[in-house]
């Protein structure tokens, strides 16, 4: 039986300051991204988000970020292996507290931006993040980039994980993203966005920006979280998948 | 037979500021309030800080603030009443996970500066810090002023409590302690700050600056963390204490 | 001959995170508060503000807050005259900077927010924040509540002030807006509001919600930057004073 | 004649945190690089250091940084060309207010920490910095890494430029400083440090680590401001200079 999780990024208000449309996409999303405070975030938009989420049975999982606001989590900052511990495993720890408060439970652990994308390719972070949420509840769920080093941190110590996917980014013959300053990054026709992901969820594959064909594990899409349009696309992946046969659920 | 907490505030470093001397103090308190993050403390501290305190045996507890490093949590801040929930739920989050992590338990809260003063005195905001940690774990001791508001909430709620005094400040005729601003708030003789402890614990009264004496329940004594001195005092008082055939230990 | 100023805080984005519509109400507004990191506002976004009301030759103000990006300013703090006085120095200094590189002149400083509601009411607060204010540039001109304390502070150290009035804040017989949380305390119906700036600006009067008239000094009417209504609101009470004769400008 | 001037990181207390020997380094240095509140720094704290340095007649200068308290700013950050022009710019700015208040003049301008080591290499960000100080006075006096790509931006844009030069780092075959996570990094014995920069300043050269002798332009001498040696080494150095005829003294 195919399966997949649709996760999105939520709870990136701060204070007055509104972002994204977590009400919408809660229609469509089997896995919520909680932000904690660091990068995007802060404690009443994380218990409002809780809630929100808890109401839609959605799957909660913490987003912990770099310590940059201003910057939204997206610039690199070269953090030492202990400080990504330590960040993440308080970012982690706030979350949890709301959850329980709420009467829910945390599944999942999505880190935000570059502590992502850096921790997708360095060994020595990607150990440390597998470290802080193993140390914290061994039956955590690690999200990753598919087939990074950060997934491949969480196999070795005994973490689930979930291999995380684009719709609408192109990916180069190395398996990764095609950055975003290149032209053809994008995925703007949505037929194709779809058509991508059913490929990979059903066949394994994705067809590279050479025309490609290589292999790629897809346990969850990430979709987008502002925009109307990205509500729009998320009910039409919905929709597309379960026609295809593919029911979508959050990881047990 | 009479017994008697010794708490002092810990782990109130910042990156590369460091503050107070945590290891020296920890040979003699019973109790460590770890800060959060908020007012002082930062995730490494914290990990570092709970690791000493578990090492010496001292009781956890977590010391949540206002969102004001600079101020460091000093000045009183109009927050609302579901607001000091929300940030009192962030911070003994964010300690617990590193308790977690490091194998402890964490024992009690107690809140930092302003957020302890306003809670001593504002109902609303007594109750909302009561009941967030009611809500994360019931068998957490509140720490507060001696016979404060706060105090009263988290009896109202269910928790334990610890009345807290204080060796070196003087007490008025309504059992709030003299305010800094006015002279004789600080009693600076080593031998009547302990003499006003042994009092408070064995007779459960204090002289106030009027020569009145007035019923006190001290649970706990909170220690100063700075200074050399703090350390020397603290060492006295809980010799003096032994002396007086009072045991010191934390709250069970 | 009649002239009154229009001003409206701007600048108030941070990072990724958007607030007001500055481009829209500066088709109709004559002098700009630009936050200045504080409260709200980043460096990019006051070199863009800048540029912008420079464009359009608004009067440039800078819009100095508490340190509270949380809170946006509208917390109360317990901050001292010293503290006032070095962070209201701090950020006019920012602004002058960006102000200076494009090519423009600062022209006047409003408070922001709590640190606006507090220095309307605290001598030592006004005091404080007049003299950075006149410390920095004696031409600056003082934007403060209509008669309040902080206005009065302006006066003595000798420097030029803008009394600010509200279109649609009611007012009571003491002169001060009726508080928020009081029903009544604010004027929805848009003739009224302009009815009431009309008045103020031609018979230096205004009815309070006792039906009394007071006197009151109209120099500056606050005008708001969110919501579409703002817009609407400021271009047809532009357009009424312009009826009424009332000149509508920066002050020189 | 020769002349050098000495140069010392000040001003980097925040809060109640204290960090330096500011009162003790300013009785030896001819320059004062002070803190503007991202990594180091508050208001209150500029303000204080502004007064101490011109009381002892010090050159001021502003030493801008990346906006990371928690990693005093040693982490580098992938920031862009505009934002690094923005953040100079808004730190600057603000340094100036205090000065201006305090009846002195800004002479120079140092990046400090990541920012200082990003900006010698990277021509975009040097490009940046060069814009951003001559956009708000062209008599500043940039102070970088002798020889480096910041010195270069500053002489292309019109900015008088200090080379600066350390006394207990060993140097390269190619110029930069031996990094500090290698062995032979650092100079620990005095006497090879003040032989070091005589060397520098009256021959121009520097002895790599090859034991090669390579030019070096040293305009400035960076002293450390924390740790009882930091003082003792700065009178010695001062001293030797002086003894070699060496004129001690800030550019004009």
């Amino acid at each position: 039986m195919l399966e997949v999780d649709l996760n999105c990024d939520m709870g990136e208000s701060f204070g007055v300051y509104k972002l994204g449309m977590d009400h919408v996409l809660l229609e469509h999303v089997t896995s919520a991204n909680i932000a904690c405070g660091f990068h995007a975030g802060d404690p009443s938009v994380m218990r409002a988000t809780v809630r929100q989420a808890l109401h839609k049975k959605t799957a909660l999982g913490a987003h912990p970020g770099l310590p940059d606001l201003a910057g939204f989590g997206r610039r690199n900052m070269d953090i030492s292996p202990d400080e990504a511990f330590d960040m993440v495993t308080y970012q982690i720890g706030a979350l949890q507290a709301f959850i329980k408060q709420e009467g829910g439970v945390l599944r999942h652990v999505k880190p935000h931006g570059a502590l992502y994308n850096m921790a997708a390719a360095s060994k020595p972070l990607a150990d440390a993040i597998a470290a802080a949420i193993h140390g914290l509840d061994s039956k955590l769920i690690l999200y990753g980039l598919s087939g990074s080093t950060l997934i491949q941190a969480g196999h070795q110590i005994g973490l689930r994980t979930a291999n995380e996917v684009f719709a609408d980014r192109t990916y180069q013959d190395n398996g990764t993203l095609t950055p975003r300053r290149l032209s053809g990054a994008l995925i703007t026709d949505t037929e194709q966005a779809v058509q991508q992901v059913i490929r990979m969820v059903k066949e394994h594959v994705v067809v590279t920006t050479s025309g490609k064909s290589i292999p790629i594990q897809a346990d969850t899409v990430c979709l987008h979280g502002d925009g109307t349009h990205a509500a729009v696309f998320a009910a039409q992946l919905r929709t597309r998948l379960l026609e295809e046969g593919i029911t979508v659920k959050a990881m047990d």
